[in-house]
């Protein structure tokens, strides 16, 4: 066992790509990821999981077809699955989800945004 | 679906009391809950999970029977199913906590710490 803190400020230094979610944790069949975003996300969604976002720096906000709610630092949000949503980020936006191991960003919305998944960092 | 941040600070001044964690969010089956910990807490484990601790504010020592890990904010640590841990702050600390609905705080270690379970703030 490693007794390391995992440190959000030193794991956001090792990328700079945006929507490239990197995995810093697995608790269980979960897992934490660190995502740097800006400008505007496809619409999507996740069938099988709801999906929670956390902003660690910036200001994000998360598009619904029916509304919009604002993320700032040290705030965080749980996506219903199945429910359609877009992050939107003005300028760039540090945050971190958390979701079951294997869900894909883009959901079944498949673009040029869709990710590598389980990138660790 | 309400459309409304959840937001960290404003939930810990909503409570005073320590080692009582107050549920703020619930993604899937897993729950996210605040802790305000000064002092030690009693030795205990989680046979069927995995921990997660965050530290939102202050400092935090996690000891375990062969090490010890520290904690400031903005870091995170996994504690591993079954495995021995005692959460000591030598001054008050806010904590966010991600685990299995139902997990109760001490584990199998029951004391005059261990708290309500399923208290929403």
């Amino acid at each position: 066992m490693m007794f390391e803190a995992i440190n959000f400020k030193n794991k956001f230094s090792k990328f700079t790509e945006y929507w490239s979610p990197r995995v810093i944790a697995q608790m269980n069949d979960y897992q934490f990821k660190l995502v740097k975003v800006e400008g505007e996300f496809v619409w999507h969604d996740h069938p099988e999981t709801d999906e929670v976002f956390i902003v660690i720096e910036g200001s994000l906000n998360i598009e619904f077809r029916d509304g919009v709610v604002t993320l700032n630092s040290g705030e965080m949000f749980v996506i219903p699955k199945g429910i359609e949503h877009r992050p939107v980020a003005s300028s760039e936006c540090k945050i971190m989800i958390v979701e079951p191991k294997g869900v894909v960003n883009t959901g079944g919305s498949v673009s040029e945004l869709t990710a590598e998944n389980e990138v660790w960092v």
